[in-house]
């Protein structure tokens, strides 16, 4: 069943290993530059549990832009084999150095993630994304090799030549960006072919946050299974945590990477389950060790153990930026909280609005929603029901009671481009 | 001084290798469906010495497509891990499958091949060039990295981010498209910086053909060492053959592959030195192995033996592709070489025109040239002198003689386009 069979270590074990892993990165971080001098004080016998990770101070994307490009850096410059960058030419970029021993590790975990989503050696794979700088190409690809699949580096691009390869090769691994694959089901549909008829299995669509709901589109559109996954450049790229058959979250590759869930404004660990923002060390990287990243990226632990077997734990869906926070009465909120409460309700329509207002020594919450057609009734006991029963569902989730305000069928503004969901006026004069 | 000692092996000793490894080659590729039908009755023991290929069939681009995909495969599909297939979506096209092993001697022979030209393992390299399914883009990133320089996959496209990453990461290797290259120099100088400064050495210019004058001009603008190489998907794709430093042809690898240039029409080598269509035999891959590849392009190698050391053959610049080929009085002609003769003289201007027709039983070619207006006297004699001075040079080269007839400056009309050199009408009615 298992590709490794550290998939499956008894949790305790696994930990143990954390803490050695822990504890060799420490001491091989400090041959750099920038963690010679942050962890000079820091005493590597004061780590002794997983849970003493926490001693250690964050690393930021700040640090990173700080230190660049060679910071980082543990070993002289000619041990290294493969640099990617951030993209863009204003600002600080952030550069990633690996060793071959660390594409190695890296290739390594990407074939184990594909895997357990149940890619084998018999398949082929038609890697559909760019290359170059962007991590999600190359690392896709070597570690497609490294499990023996047929890696046809067909690039991004190009759909009618896509869908002759898949057609003349029998691909059954597609890699695509979700954003282009309901594009790519209807123009195999306008070639006038069948999605059921392509010879196509597994999708592997992680290059962007999404979704439930356009998983579940991209799977039926395209008559197909499609894996969520999770990566970072600063933690290699994609493999760090990857969905095994069950689709019921991310397995976080626990043997490579510490994870943590802290709270963004508190830095402390949130309760087990809980929202926070996603914090990373490598344990397994040697050329460019990073201790506590904070990524930013918001989601939790799922609690229980997978069907499957494996024992790494399970990381849910992005569900935003630490930096979309908002903070009220001292709680954290997220506007995608909201959004998914409001879209779990038959009532609500498609736009809402988040507005933060000070009045006098006091912050209030006002959510606008727009309400569906057939139930702006003219009853106001009807519809003040409903203003009751959407603040109650939101106090659940966010843990205060914000106030409601129904709206009429497009009565909310659109946008153009990306819509605005929060107004926080609470700063200004 | 050598990466690998096989480089400057005995001659003798080098081809009793090939001798060996033609023979498994055979043996070999009679488990393809394709060659076991081929070479049924090919007796492997009928190789005795490396000339003893002129046996065996060629193996022609027809073939490869006849026989997609899968026809020339000696093993199962599931022991390949990568696949790449000529671009275009009409026509059929050809796919060349790679194993592990087969991937790993294309990258050994690829950073062979960027050694010997002078890159390091302390070096950086940026990948300037197109991923995807054209095999250069891979291939220098495999070698380069096998190597132990810093890849840099950077990709084509966006100058002003491929300038910052060279300077920030103190580039000292590019892989670059010939034609993009002045261009490249162009956008350098705009952007506020002298091409003296910048960190690079070395260009890798090999992926199009191009003159030595193309060359000069990317070394004297760029301030950089050009070198020139020749590959082919069908042979892995680059690394076939690379230049070293001293520029003097390039030396192809002849442990990996058995060349031989041929008389494009009889079929037979051609002498020692001269002109032909370029065989190619693959001697060290295990899962498409290809038998005396027609690959059309011409070349000669180059005799005498290289300064570095290195035993393996040179071949010369590629000079044209062997469909361009005209037969006058069972004379096989290269538009090439009658261009390269006419360029060597000084009086001769930009624009020629080469004329084949047929009159009673008889061909016969005229070379209309351009003379510059400083050379277009009115002296009859003078005149006349030169005419005879054209028709003697290339008769030298051409092995007959050419009516020539002077033109003055601009009056041989231009084409939109690709100039058309050849106007053959003797098949016409």
């Amino acid at each position: 069943m298992y590709f490794d069979s550290v998939e499956a270590m008894d949790r305790a074990e696994l930990e143990q290993l954390q803490v050695e892993r822990l504890k060799k990165t420490i001491e091989n971080a400090k041959k750099s530059p920038f963690y010679s001098e942050r962890l000079a004080d820091f005493n590597v016998n004061d780590i002794r549990t997983a849970d003493d990770i926490t001693k250690l101070p964050f690393t930021t994307k700040n640090d990173l832009r700080s230190q660049y490009p060679h910071g980082l850096l543990t070993k002289p410059l000619e041990d290294f084999v493969r640099m990617h960058a951030s993209s863009g030419t204003t600002g600080t970029p952030t550069a990633i150095f690996y060793t071959q021993k660390d594409l190695d590790t890296w290739a390594e975990l990407m074939a184990r993630s594909m895997y357990a989503c149940g890619c084998r050696k018999s398949d082929t794979l038609q890697n559909m994304s760019g290359y170059g700088l962007f991590t999600g190409g190359l690392g896709i690809h070597y570690g497609s090799e490294r499990l023996g699949m047929i890696t046809i580096p067909s690039g991004a691009g190009n759909t009618k030549r896509q869908i002759k390869l898949i057609r003349d090769h029998n691909v059954s691994v597609l890699h695509i960006i979700p954003s282009f694959a309901l594009y790519f089901a209807q123009q195999v549909q306008e070639a006038g072919f069948k999605t059921e008829d392509m010879p196509w299995r597994i999708a592997l669509i992680g290059a962007e946050p999404h979704t439930e709901e356009a998983r579940a589109k991209i799977e039926e559109m395209m008559n197909i299974k499609a894996y969520n996954s999770y990566g970072l450049s600063e933690m290699n790229g994609p493999g760090v945590a990857f969905e095994c058959i069950h689709q019921t979250g991310m397995h976080l590759w626990e043997d490579a990477y510490i994870a943590e869930i802290i709270d963004p404004k508190t830095g402390e660990h949130v309760a087990e389950g809980e929202i926070g923002e996603l914090v990373m060390t490598t344990i397994r990287r040697e050329g460019m060790p990073i201790i506590r990243y904070r990524t930013r990226d918001l989601t939790r632990f799922i609690p229980g153990q997978c069907e499957c077997g494996r024992t790494h734990r399970r990381i849910d869906r992005i569900t935003g930026r630490a930096d979309d926070m908002m903070i009220l009465k001292g709680v954290n909120i997220y506007p995608m909280q909201i959004e998914q409460c409001l879209m779990s309700m038959p009532e609500v329509g498609q736009n809402y609005l988040i507005e933060l207002v000070r009045e006098g020594v006091s912050d209030h919450m006002t959510v606008k929603v727009e309400i569906k057609e057939e139930f702006f009734v003219e009853d106001m006991r009807v519809l003040q029901g409903l203003q009751k029963k959407i603040a109650k569902t939101l106090c659940s989730e966010i843990l205060l009671t914000p106030r409601v305000e129904l709206c009429q069928h497009d009565s909310i503004p659109k946008t153009e481009g990306k819509a605005v969901r929060v107004i926080d006026t609470r700063d200004e004069d």
